[in-house]
């Protein structure tokens, strides 16, 4: 072997991490063995604490270290509006807008018969039971803008119609900055079909 | 803040590595929530292993888990011949080449008046110390090239000299696989001064 073991196993864990090939692991690798101690320590610690501590939380299955998590516990958050996303990076997209004071639910996932994932696997029963019991006058389906996130939604709204429930879906469109020539078909015709008067 | 402490640390920690940016280390750092535990466990072991146990071999300054290192400790290398390399990735990828079967020299750095590394700085004086007791014949300068590795090369050139020790500079030309067209103008001129009858 060309590596010392201890370089080598670091060289092999970087590598499962995506988009990291072998040249980079092995920048990344040497990149460590020039850092202080300290910081080494602290980034091998945030490691295990993040598998460790982060969990779901047990009401809308964001991550979080505490149940119920920072959104759902928090008193001054509009319970009545409800945003469904897939999963809790778009939670915290979201509440980087600073725009929406609702609560989310997290899917953790999206209907894709393709890859073998039905309703059941992801947690749609969960947001039924969160219906009950809360005074929820509306669901903001904010599944990604795909074939599998524009399926969910859409069997989603069937499946929460008969609740009575306001169901609505993000718009779709251009974005903003964007390039109308460089648009694909699908956006434009979308982007043209939710015009609004102005 | 966005994010549980957990994982904003751990997306922290992600962005002191090269070439990551806020992003990417986003990314990561919820690809880590998605690993398997023992994987992660492993991670955290690996960074923690890779800086505690590394050392630098007291002869030829290779990274190594144990002193002397594999190289200099392995009895059926060529040792009148020392190859002087920047750092140990020089090392590994002279090893990978799996054709020199001599010692290196590594000088962790190479001398560079515009960022404050002078000849002291570098591991210069501990080849000069290897020389006095090994019966070196060759020494053969593969450090960068660039301008400090030329500066560094021709520096080590002079101060060696007086040992009577031969010194020989690494081939500078065309790489294999290059294209003539797109070479630039240095390489092309040394790629023509360094001509070898055929």
């Amino acid at each position: 072997m060309y590596y010392p073991e201890p370089i080598s196993k670091l060289i092999e864990s970087f590598m499962k991490l995506p988009g990291i090939g072998p040249k980079t692991a092995v920048r990344l690798a040497f990149f460590v063995l020039d850092m202080k101690e300290d910081d080494v320590l602290d980034f091998g610690r945030a490691l295990v604490n993040a598998k460790r501590q982060l969990i779901y939380c047990s009401n809308c299955f964001h991550i979080t270290d505490r149940d119920p998590c920072m959104i759902c516990d928090d008193s001054s958050r509009d319970r009545s509006t409800i945003c469904v996303v897939h999963d809790s990076k778009d939670v915290i997209a979201m509440e980087k807008m600073k725009e929406f004071r609702g609560l989310y639910h997290v899917l953790h996932g999206a209907i894709s018969p393709m890859d073998g994932i039905g309703p059941e696997d992801i947690k749609i029963a969960e947001l039924l039971k969160r219906l009950t019991d809360e005074g929820v006058q509306e669901i903001i389906m904010a599944t990604d803008p795909n074939i599998e996130g524009e399926a969910t939604a859409m069997y989603m709204a069937r499946l929460l119609k008969p609740t009575g429930i306001k169901i609505t879906r993000i718009a779709h469109g251009l974005p903003v900055g964007g390039d109308l020539e460089y648009a694909d078909e699908v956006t434009l015709s979308k982007a043209l079909e939710g015009r609004r008067e102005i």
